[in-house]
């Protein structure tokens, strides 16, 4: 049997995805993120419609696909950076520089999540598994926590679900809290949580 | 200066939207959520399309109305009802009971809230506040928590979040674990955070 052609198909179709998504990026970079559209993207990295169309479905997908990779980089430095983020810290202190890392992700991202939602689609982007995972694995590591499913879930929330609410409004700039008012707010009430958890 | 007509008028708007609602519950009650639309409703209220339409707007609408009221009378209940919901009983009894109170009333609630969720707007019904108002206050009688307004905001996310996002889900049976099983895990959970938080 002859599995050349649909490998080389598939390497065809990464590299697509892969020139997609740098160029997004560049056009984000120098543009700003309302200039990408389907077919400005196409156009850009000379491709025809039907290719952007196929790898990302609607112009929020595009978004979706830029986090995703960046949500990838970031669950990796979690997970084996260096600490007090990745391993070698105590378990509490990673919790509390997850909590303010994925504070500082998310709202650096700010631009990119908001252009992810999409009126079709139910809100809450993508997985929130990993950060739950995370979570799950450092608040068992750092005692015994009754309840441990459910208390990961809720922390995940309590984590994610303000900033993301928070990220889905409209970008009102008068009414907006400074950004780093709100990287500190949420951070240092997350501090709060875990400590009071954990002690 | 005569105010006699305004006046009157809006009191038929009233007695209009108590109708509507009333009307929309026997309908909920005798045949689910999914035989209440706009027209539906009109007929058996005996009152013209557009006056539903001016009343709630879209079909969500009546569903958000429907929960407003439920929900206040719900807030009520927490503000001034029996302990240890109500006021009498230690403040982190209180703020576990309310946990376990609002698991239970977004359940009950599921077809309304699900029937809330329109596609055309960001999901996260209402406004969670009066929840947040009311676990802020709660915390602060327990005791000095640090960041106090953050940890209000994250708690009540770790309290509605999940719930919210499971309810939006759609409703595949098979797929939705057991209800009872879903209020005790989250309640539990609640109940752990808190104990926790406080202690």
């Amino acid at each position: 049997m002859h599995f050349g052609k649909p490998r080389a198909e598939r390497a065809d179709a990464v590299r697509n995805r892969e020139h997609l998504l740098r160029t997004a990026r560049q056009m984000i970079a120098e543009e700003g993120v309302d200039k990408v559209t389907m077919d400005g993207l196409a156009e850009r990295a000379c491709l025809g419609k039907g290719t952007v169309f196929r790898r990302f479905g609607t112009r929020a997908g595009i978004f979706r696909a830029l986090l995703d990779a960046d949500e990838r980089a970031f669950q990796e430095h979690a997970m084996s950076g260096p600490p007090p983020l990745g391993p070698g810290a105590d378990p509490v202190e990673r919790l509390i520089a997850y909590g303010r890392a994925r504070v500082d992700f998310l709202t650096e991202h700010h631009a990119i999540v908001r252009a992810c939602f999409d009126r079709s689609r139910p809100m809450i982007m993508g997985d929130p598994s990993m950060t739950q995972l995370h979570i799950r694995v450092l608040l068992r590591e750092a005692g015994s926590v009754p309840n441990l499913d459910g208390v990961a879930v809720q922390l995940t929330a309590a984590l994610e679900a303000p900033l993301l609410l928070y990220l889905s409004r409209p970008q009102r700039e008068a009414e907006s809290p400074d950004r780093d008012e709100t990287i500190a707010f949420l951070g240092d009430a997350w501090q709060t949580l875990i400590e009071r958890v954990m002690r």
